[in-house]
C-alpha cells in the first residue's frame, strides 16, 4: 500500500518484530502469523493451551476466577488455519542440540494427527528450530512420518533435516516466512 | 466394517451418544466430531478455552498447578478442522428463545473472522440451536454476514433461519450430522 508521501505503511506486526529480535520460536511464529493476517494473506492461529479446570470462583456476576487447573496433553498440534483455501496444520519445536532432534519432543497422538491431516489433503508439517545453530526448518509431515516409521532411532539427525526439510531463511518481516515454503508444497499438489 | 460374525462394529462415539441423549449442543458436537474421526471422515476439533494464566505453582519437577487464571475473549471461533481437503470453521451457540437469535451471542471479532475465512475459500458457518424448539440450524457465514450488514436489528428472526439456513435433522449416530449440509455447501463451490 502506498501512502501520499511515498512511504510504505509500516505494519504493526513488523514494529513488534523489530522490538523483540531474538525471541522464542513461538513468539516469532505468533508475530509472523499476525503479520500474515494484517496483510490478509493467511489466517493461522496458535491454539490455546489445553487446561483442565478443577476449581472456579465467582467473586461477582459475570466474573470468574480460575482457582485450580492443570495443563493437559494436547491431542492435536499447536497451530492451524487457512491459506489460499488450504488447511494448514503444524507443530513447532525448539531444540538446543546441534546434531539431532529428539522424538520425545512430539507426542505419539500428535504424530497420528499429522498423518491424518496429510492423508486428508491438508498441509501438515513440523517447524523445528535448532536454537544453537540458529537454523529453522520446515519438515513436511509425509517425509517426517516416513522417516520415523523406517528407523529405530529415537531422534532425527540434522543431516536428515538438511536432506528432507526446507531451511526457512531469516527475514525481517515476517520473521519466519514459512508460507514461502508452503507455496512450494502446494505447487507439488 | 464387517466382522466375522456379520455384526457391524459399534462405534465408541455412538455408545457415548446413547448414554447422553439430551445433552448440550457442545457435547453433541464433540461426540459427533469424535465419531467423524473414528470413521476417518473428518478431523474437526473444539479449540481449548482461551485462558490467561496469572499464577502457577510447581509442587514438584514436571508438575505445574495453575493457581490463578481468567477466561479471555476468544478471537476466533470454537471449532475448526479438515474435511475432504476443505478448511472448516464454525461457531456453535444455543438460545432458549423461540423467535430469534440475539446478535450479542457472537463477538464482533468472531464475525470478522468468519468473513475472512469465507473470503479465503474456507467453509465458514454458525450452528445455532433453538433449544426450546429443539431445532438446530447450520447458517453459512456468507448469508449470515450479508443479513447482519443489511439490517439494524439486534437479532436474527427464526424466519430468516428457516429461509437462509439449513435445518440439521436429529440423528442417532452422529447426533448432529452437520457434514451432510457441508457436502451441499461444497457442491456449490
Amino acid at each position: 500500500m502506498n501512502y501520499p508521501n511515498g512511504l510504505k505503511k509500516t505494519h504493526q506486526a513488523c514494529i513488534t518484530t523489530h522490538k523483540n529480535r531474538g525471541m522464542s520460536l513461538e513468539s516469532d511464529l505468533n508475530i509472523s502469523n499476525e503479520y500474515y493476517r494484517e496483510i490478509d494473506k493467511a489466517y493461522i492461529y496458535k491454539k490455546p493451551t489445553p487446561i483442565q479446570i478443577t476449581k472456579v470462583d465467582y467473586p461477582s456476576r459475570d466474573k470468574a476466577t480460575i482457582k485450580e487447573g492443570f495443563f493437559t496433553t494436547p491431542s492435536t498440534t499447536d497451530y492451524n488455519g487457512l491459506y489460499k483455501g488450504y488447511y494448514i496444520d503444524f507443530e513447532a519445536k525448539e531444540t538446543k542440540s546441534t546434531t539431532s532432534f529428539a522424538l520425545t519432543n512430539i507426542h505419539p497422538h500428535q504424530i497420528e494427527h499429522l498423518k491424518n491431516i496429510d492423508r486428508h489433503q491438508g498441509i501438515a508439517f513440523l517447524i523445528v528450530r535448532f536454537t544453537t545453530l540458529n537454523e529453522t526448518y520446515l519438515y513436511p509431515a509425509k517425509q517426517f512420518v516416513e522417516y520415523i516409521e523406517t528407523t529405530d532411532r529415537k531422534s532425527i539427525p540434522i543431516d536428515i533435516f538438511k536432506e528432507q526439510a526446507y531451511l526457512i531463511k531469516d527475514s525481517y518481516c515476517p520473521r519466519i516466512d514459512y508460507l514461502k515454503i508452503v507455496d512450494k508444497l502446494i505447487g507439488g499438489k
